[in-house]
């Protein structure tokens, strides 16, 4: 491979001749001398072409924003007066001796970093994905994949890769997207990885899986998208759904620890701040003692409501914020017709699931809960949302060779990646969005 | 959360009471003993029901196979004559203090561990996933995810999700499933992340992709599947092919150390051994040579082929095993008509591309190499294969703003993971294999 230094790591080259490579990020004409911000994956660092170097002066002279460059050069220490302290590499310039074009660049749509509008900005997306900005809320969502990952692993989870073409709606929910397989049958796309990681607790008792899933929604809201990242978790040997809200909680706390470690530079550069994370559990409430509590304050006519409202959603993250510094809530016990076949009832509580939502800034992140592990009364559920049995018997033969108490709980990336940076729109912590009026550019023509 | 102690933890509770969890794994009743077989995430254990703990000795009497329970038990060291050396805990057992039967199984269709054949494997995956081989592989294929992520993340690249949903047959290849998307409009199911991983190479330099792919092969073989698991790489600022081959041999050799300290329980369940591993860089040759070579070996006729057979990639593997104590062997330059038309053509070797395939005990792991990164040069490709560039307006986006020269590779993780194991069959390999007679056992219908 080709000598090359990271301009990361310029300061232990001081006064040493280095070889760079990079994009150059702007050029600056001082008449005389030239001088070009050179950025590479690890930093930024002003260069300079001197008049005595002819050739670096010639080629400087034609480069523009973006074209791709290698750089021979001299690490300089710069004059006191010249420092700029509010930059990595303020302290230091590379004198360029010798220059070469990787690649050109045409003349920019507009300034990379200029603020645009959301149209501007996905169709441009290969451009403007280069962007300070862009480039930051990419890096915390790779961030908060190690950090999931990690905590999980370490706690005796084994990823596994769920398949995206399924045989049926297994869930019945409909919005799913329908495919051409072959020999003239129709499958489908996996809307969840749901039934499958429940397979695997039997297998490995702990699972998670990290994928695609996709809804053939017709919304396009700043909430929505037809194709999204899954983070999922599945594990047995539970009492009840409390148990998954207390892994849950480890999660989030472990993953707010491990973006304020790496991420401190993109949190700065979006102007966003880490949550709230309470030093014990997180706040919590059953879904009616929820809707009670905001007809109480607000006055509002919601108490009979079998499901939050956007505006509900809102109002408890205020709630949680203000009365235990908690950028999350807990809302648990959803009544059983407004969740999944699967989910478990509470005995306890009839007619109310062991099931919850994890709100965090405003939303909802999460949907989790504990599952049913017994197979008749798997088969009875079916029967009751009209859902035909023979089209789950794969599924069900899981729960015929002993399944023990388990649950789970899928999570949003993107919309993850969405509230953790405080931004207005799931579209902008998607890298390529698909939505109703968007495949890339395609259905835009 | 309920007191438990990991099976495989026993050994620090000896002379104690513990709490377990797990399955049943086997039963064997002695008269007046029975003895059960535990087994949880962490390990396996042998209990024992004694007659003077009556309630029990009455569940361990009706448990079978698969049942899952819970068990209150004291950790007693076995008699120095009892002692299995050859088992983990074979020198510990349970008394069965308390039972608890947390799920209900059915008599299995078959022993767990039974040889079956495939169908009937496949047919039955819910509950053969959890025989102690299937587990084994899929532990090895846990730890080939985590052993190429850490690899590549402490080399600089960054994750990211490529979209599943694509608007078009982007390579031009055929074999591409179609689906239903909104407003009638038609979508299809990605081939490979390619696109969008040379595109992420503008943003982030160095970046990998791990998910899943979609193939409309009507082919039903040991070697392919409809929808598999791709680990992908793409990074910038090459010199050429070998690059990235040096980047491809140091991840191989990373991940081959990682199973070795990680699984190495799992190769012996599995009979498999660790692959040969070169000290310095692997064996290489062009396809030409190889051709030749194999010519000048075996007198088959076949200099002239575009392509390798599956014969001649197991004859060179055969070859680099014996001649250079390689499990891996690279095949590069192949003709620029064989390959898709974002492959680098080779200036000094006109006609042929600075590509490579890597073979591994006998077939085709992964295919990487340079890529063109002028945009003109790729404009040119494109219509010279009768691809139409309006369908390609976004990809070429991102080469009219500067891309370095750059090259990746895309690797199956279900072939690599059977492979490293030395299975017969992808399938084995794959969690729930999609072909063309079988999405779970929907298709058998």
């Amino acid at each position: 491979m080709q000598d090359r230094t990271n301009i990361g790591d310029l300061h232990d080259h001081i006064d040493t001749e280095v070889t760079v490579a990079g994009y150059v990020d702007v050029r600056r004409d001082h008449g005389k001398l030239i001088f070009l911000d050179i950025r590479d994956r690890t930093g930024i660092v002003q260069g300079v072409a001197l008049p005595n170097h002819e050739e670096a002066v010639a080629i400087a002279g034609e480069v523009r924003s973006e074209f791709a460059i290698r750089a021979k050069a001299k690490v300089n220490v710069r004059p006191e007066k010249m420092v700029n302290k509010d930059q990595p590499n303020g302290d230091i310039e590379l004198e360029l001796l010798e220059l070469q074009v990787l690649a050109r660049a045409e003349e920019l749509p507009f300034e990379k970093d200029a603020e645009v509008n959301l149209d501007t900005l996905l169709d441009n997306r290969p451009f403007t994905l280069r962007s300070e900005r862009m480039r930051a809320i990419f890096k915390v969502q790779h961030e908060i994949l190690q950090a999931y990952r990690t905590f999980l692993i370490s706690n005796g989870f084994v990823e596994f890769e769920a398949p995206k073409i399924v045989g049926g709606d297994a869930e019945g929910g409909g919005n799913i997207f329908r495919l051409e397989y072959l020999k003239d049958k129709w499958a489908y796309l996996a809307t969840s990885p749901q039934l499958y990681k429940q397979i695997m607790v039997g297998v490995y008792e702990r699972v998670f899986s990290i994928g695609n899933v996709f809804r053939a929604e017709l919304h396009s809201t700043s909430r929505h998208l037809n194709e999204y990242t899954s983070l999922d978790a599945e594990f047995g040997f539970i009492e009840d759904h409390t148990d998954v809200m207390e892994v849950q909680v480890e999660l989030m706390r472990n993953m707010v620890s491990h973006l304020k470690e790496t991420c401190s530079t993109e949190f700065a550069t979006l102007n966003a701040s880490l949550p709230l994370v309470p030093v014990d559990e997180f706040p919590h409430m059953k879904l009616r003692e929820a809707l009670q509590l905001i007809a109480d304050e607000t006055g509002e006519d919601c108490v009979n409501e079998p499901d939050l409202a956007p505006e509900h959603e809102r109002w408890l993250c205020e709630y949680a914020n203000k009365k235990y510094a908690s950028d999350f809530i807990f809302i648990t016990h959803y009544p059983v017709a407004k969740r999944p076949f699967y989910t478990y009832e509470d005995e306890g509580d009839k007619g109310y699931t062991k099931s919850y939502d994890l709100l965090f800034r405003g939303v909802e992140i999460t949907t989790g809960g504990q599952r049913i592990h017994d197979h008749d009364m798997l088969l009875k559920r079916l029967e009751e949302r009209g859902l035909d049995p023979d089209n789950f018997t794969f599924y069900l033969m899981a729960f015929k060779y002993g399944m023990p108490p388990h649950g789970g709980w899928g999570m949003g990336l993107e919309r993850l990646t969405e509230k953790m940076l405080d931004l207005d729109n799931v579209k902008e912590a998607t890298l390529f969005p698909r939505e109703i009026n968007r495949i890339d550019t395609k259905l835009n023509n």
